[in-house]
């Protein structure tokens, strides 16, 4: 156990609503260290947090209590949970927040998503509950603001060292949004944007240790030749692989996002070098 | 004691003024924690400030000092204070900044407003210093930056355990900014938009407990029939109560303050359903 | 040994680059303390960030630990350093990031410029090294992430008590920029804009302390007349001592460099007062 709190939201830094949160958190755990991840996240957007979770987790130490508030559907009927694995606590509203980063922290081997692709079922080593304990809430719990009333508190219990089971009944699955996976057609490697940060570098779903160094990787109608080992190059548009590990489309002291005018979900295609390996080829046809 | 300093100012993220009050702050209190409450208040706006503070003293820990900072007479002839009220010690210059808050902490029973309505007595239980005393602040005092050279080291000696009475001379009232009260006018509240928040949600100086869930909220040329449990609505305009607990006007995953294009000030009138209580409301007239 | 780093970049609060790299500096030493000074340093503008460190550094106690990421070198053959001085270190890119806040925190006396004023020669009393024990770093280093993969762990060694001379070999000089002097000019001083803040103020490389009150500022089209003691001025255009020590240009309640339409490296100079010093100047010319 750490006593380290890792804070994700969408509530912005203008209003007070973080500071309020920390408020909460440090009312019941005196002692929590409280680090912000971003709370820029677009307002809602799920994926984008999911995104930043995923990106995140392998570099906070274990014992880190995350607590992650995008939260569409606060008062109504989803449901909030804390889920347990690899020494990790996650608390949050079930909408989808939480797979990705669990699907890397465990890398597939016990977790299985289900055959609609939005329920991942949580296996040997992994567990959830749903919140149904409101002696581990604020007394009175707005219909607006979870964050404060329910999951800050909760984030505060575990940072302090009540155990998961405590907070409500075992549930068997959570949501997860699809991860969408690259696909191979026709000897292409089809992937799509999955993030773009604020410098507009793109980052993509196709892990960069599966591309050969000189691949053509193709977004709208550029075609970007070989990868760079670093973003000093004196070219327009360059690909490399970022620090989350995937491909990466940037213009070199610019935004590559303004450049091409796309945003995530747009489609990029890597192919062999066009001239393939030379020699080596002809010999291999003949 | 908690050791714990909110602090909110008009500083912004940017240039590196909030980091600096922080040093300052950890020279002399090396084990204080500081959490932000904002530092994006609109330059100079003592009103937004007043109000976040109003909005979240009641979710920190007693023996939490507040060091607020939104200080346009900086330099001129306004007071420095400490105020200390129910386990809170408040810090900043006298413009009316924590007029607000102290009147949610003590809920009027001990404060009193003067006539005019810009000052505030402060009776039993609250205590205020004008800071008079040089030794609690850097040796040099700059004319523009009181935030890193008067206010934060106050900040960090009450939070050492330094005693109000210590900082300077007692002082009997403080300034505040006048509240705007709800009207009754003709069978209608009358109220206003007290602040709007980064979603565009206005937030009215209407208490929410006090509504009838059916009740008609006007704004502009526009009418909401009764109050929304949660933001999760088909419509294009609700009234709900915010996490406050005041009403709040909002357009689900939409900007109230766009659409309608309100600011702080506009006016919101609440009256009875239209069609009134029905069977009863005939009985009475008969 | 404080136990505290203060951190800047210009990675921004949106995307989580922030918040890894402290998960990271966790990792390795859970008790540090980590205070932000700006991570909104415009992309890759290493003057901003040079700015904003030599302005903080006197704040901040001995022992801080500055950690200071403005890299559009990453990745390339730039090198990595650490820093000490005074009781402080420093680390991150050698690419002029520390020398204005070395210069400043050593008054000139045991540091030399070299003549072509792009190299700072440590002499006693300070002393770097150039990075290069990998086991002070994250086993896998990314291309394009030192801050997280490099910086940020060789910081939490620093602040858990490693030596400086643990992590390199020395070196006898850093890069700097080059700090743009003032310059007399029959009879005037000409300076420059250094750093344009939020609040749009305009900061300059004038040393307060040397101008007479009465002086003649100029700007563009427009003169000045005399300091100003604070921003609360019924005028539309100040000069004052800015809380940095520096001379500055203000708008009182509104944005200088929009009003001026001025930016960094705008020329500013100053004259004696154009009446002079009256009677005496006539007493001291009889």
């Amino acid at each position: 156990m750490s006593g380290l709190i890792c804070f994700l939201s969408d509530f912005g830094l203008h209003d007070g609503y973080v500071g309020v949160v920390k408020g909460v958190i440090l009312s019941i755990d005196p002692v929590a260290r409280i680090v912000d991840l971003s709370h820029a996240v677009p307002p809602q957007d799920v994926r984008s947090g999911a995104f930043l979770l995923m990106a995140s987790v392998p570099y906070f130490p274990r014992g880190t209590v995350y607590l992650a508030v995008v939260d569409p559907g606060v008062g109504g009927q989803r449901r909030a949970i804390a889920i347990e694995t690899g020494g990790y606590r996650f608390v949050g509203p079930d909408n989808g927040l939480f797979g990705w980063a669990l699907l890397r922290l465990v890398r597939g081997a016990e977790l299985a998503l289900e055959p609609d692709g939005d329920r991942l079922r949580l296996g040997e080593g992994a567990s959830a509950v749903s919140l149904s304990r409101p002696r581990f809430w604020r007394p009175e719990v707005s219909a607006t603001f979870h964050g404060r009333d329910v999951f800050g508190p909760v984030a505060a219990h575990l940072s302090r060292g009540v155990a998961l089971d405590e907070l409500g009944e075992r549930i068997e699955a959570i949501r997860t949004l699809p991860f969408p996976r690259p696909v191979e057609v026709e000897g292409q490697t089809k992937g799509e944007i999955l993030y773009v940060d604020r410098f507009g570098n793109l980052i993509t779903n196709l892990e960069g240790s599966a591309l050969p160094p000189d691949a053509t990787i193709r977004i709208g109608d550029r075609a970007i030749a070989g990868l760079s080992p670093h973003f000093q190059q004196d070219v327009d548009l360059i690909a490399l692989i970022g620090s989350s590990g995937l491909l990466e489309i940037a213009v070199p002291s610019g935004s590559a996002a303004a450049r091409l005018g796309v945003a995530v979900g747009a489609i990029v295609s890597v192919s062999p070098a066009p001239s393939g390996p030379g020699p080596l080829s002809l010999e291999a046809i003949g």
